[in-house]
């Protein structure tokens, strides 16, 4: 199985993107700051020296996995931390979060739950929910179908933006655990729930004390609180949120001409959740590595020099951390070591 | 017909979000600046005296109508109005703008056109699009089904906010017309268009030179070049974006304790396609005002001394203004006279 048979077609949207990308330009501002491929986009704080971030994105399929489930609470945690970790790339702190829910018809019970989660991963990542919009569409969504959108808004000062331009051949790159499969590939692991594992959610992962469910709607990870102290330091010259692409996708966004960044991927343990799907779907370690974030939630790379304060603060926190590789000078993008 | 029966409960929708509200205020840090009821929210602008106002909001089910017609460029012309029309009842300022897509399986062509229309509507209001995502998710959206959600973020300065907080007895309501149905009602409209026009989008409004089709997918205005200067000039006391819940419904949020508001809803000609709607579907003329804007998509609330200077401003930009109506001492909420 692949991601692209399971419906959703990464390089048809690319394309379409592509076709677009210069009408977007057009509408630049003399405020807009370029990130190019960036996590985030950057917009100069009228009156101040300081950028505003902002991005905004969604939770994909996993609101069927929770919606088929009953339990909708993690999604609102989801959507949350998703954005949060795209500003915290660009060393962005998050201020506020606008949220918006489309619906085909509102349970006053299920919305609850969603926005006590949501609330709740606001409040844990220190910003406001500042507003939001729920729509009833009988004729787009399904009664019990819906769709779930986030946009986050943060600010950085504009010597502490990290845009991955000071990345050089030597730093190291440091990976910080996932938490599961985050809010990316689930039109893959869907599928291969229903056509590999019989349907089952209840299927316990082997090697895991969690059935297929419960990993599948493990909450996205947030690392604003052990990795923002670090911007402030300055110790850190590029970051990745490892989404969907996965490591070579992400990774590989931000890098400068002329270096590629070499990643050992026996570095740490595949989690059990991904080495099941990846049996169950028959799925190649190439496509899942594509697919998938295999593991490693956030990736920062640091020069060799700051690469023990940046360990000790991270561990500090709270937080296992991965030597997962490094940035070679010549070559392109981002080379996957030891796939199996 | 009326909007419940077309499958739509607003009144569940309030009563779900009356529940978390208390949540989300948990959330609240110490930037953001309350409005209540207000159209968009407002943060501090960090290190400055300014505000930004963020906001985001969907098209509804408007998007049905453009893609059962095959046209969709006016859909994100709505997207962007919509939005700024939103921070412009506070006198906010557009800085950048933020897209979701969600769509079953991506169309090269059909997505061009669609980000034709964002992009020249976010060029025209003077804002960047900073950012974007596009999700294909082929479980939830049927192949050519989509939803279309957007986010703005805007600015003012403090003293030029606009909250409503200074609208007083004998204060006059200039009306602006609609451009037709802008973004609400189409669950409804779509069922009168199907149930009592025999599903024909061809058919001529009558007293209008549009089909049906035409009409429904007539992009939302947009009000800023014409009352921006007016809040700069600091003229005005309040304002409201005529949408979901119609003039009663918006022109109510901001006013003060002890006014109330009064329409003569006589005062402009009601737009031949809410003739056209509210006799195909037999609806009373109260649903009808609950659920459209009837002809008047923005309201400001002027002190009668400045009305002159404000209808000439107005004018001078190529807008007709209606006097709808004034601020009364006593009573509570929006009386509409003259309904028929």
């Amino acid at each position: 199985m692949d991601y692209r048979s399971s419906g959703v077609d990464i390089d048809r949207a690319e394309r379409a993107i592509a076709r677009v990308k210069e009408r977007i330009a057009g509408t630049f501002t003399g405020g807009v700051v370029s990130i190019p491929n960036g996590f985030a986009g950057a917009h100069a704080s009228p009156g101040t020296d300081r950028l505003l971030l902002a991005s905004i994105d969604g939770v994909g399929s996993k609101v069927t996995v929770g919606r088929t489930l009953g339990r909708v609470r993690g999604l609102g945690v989801d959507l949350v931390h998703h954005c949060a970790n795209d500003l915290l790339v660009h060393g962005g702190r998050p201020l506020f979060f606008l949220d918006y829910v489309g619906v085909g018809r509102l349970s006053e019970s299920w919305f609850e739950e969603l926005l006590e989660g949501l609330t709740d991963a606001c409040r844990g990542v220190g910003c406001a929910l500042l507003g939001g919009e729920t729509a009833e569409m009988p004729d787009t969504y399904a009664p019990e179908d819906f769709d779930l959108v986030g946009a986050i808004v943060g600010e950085v000062s504009r010597e502490r933006l990290v845009d991955g331009t000071g990345i050089a051949a030597g730093h190291r790159l440091l990976g910080l655990p996932s938490s599961g499969l985050h809010t990316n590939g689930y039109t893959l692991a869907r599928r291969i729930v229903r056509d590999g594992l019989g349907g089952d959610w209840d299927r316990p992962v082997p090697g895991s004390p969690h059935t297929i469910g419960d990993a599948l709607l493990e909450p996205h990870a947030s690392y604003g609180a052990a990795v923002l102290p670090l911007v402030d330091s300055g110790r850190i010259t590029g970051m990745a949120h490892i989404t969907g692409g996965g490591l070579g996708g992400n990774l590989g966004r931000l890098l400068p001409e002329g270096v590629s960044a070499h990643v050992d991927t026996t570095a740490w343990s595949v989690p059990p959740v991904f080495r099941m799907l990846m049996e169950a779907g028959d799925v190649s370690p190439e496509e899942m590595f594509r697919t998938f974030n295999m593991g490693t939630g956030f990736v920062l790379v640091v020069p060799e020099a700051n690469v023990p304060d940046v360990r000790a603060s991270l561990s500090a926190s709270g937080w296992p951390v991965f030597g997962i590789g490094d940035i070679r000078a010549g070559g392109h993008g981002v080379v996957l070591h030891g796939l199996r």
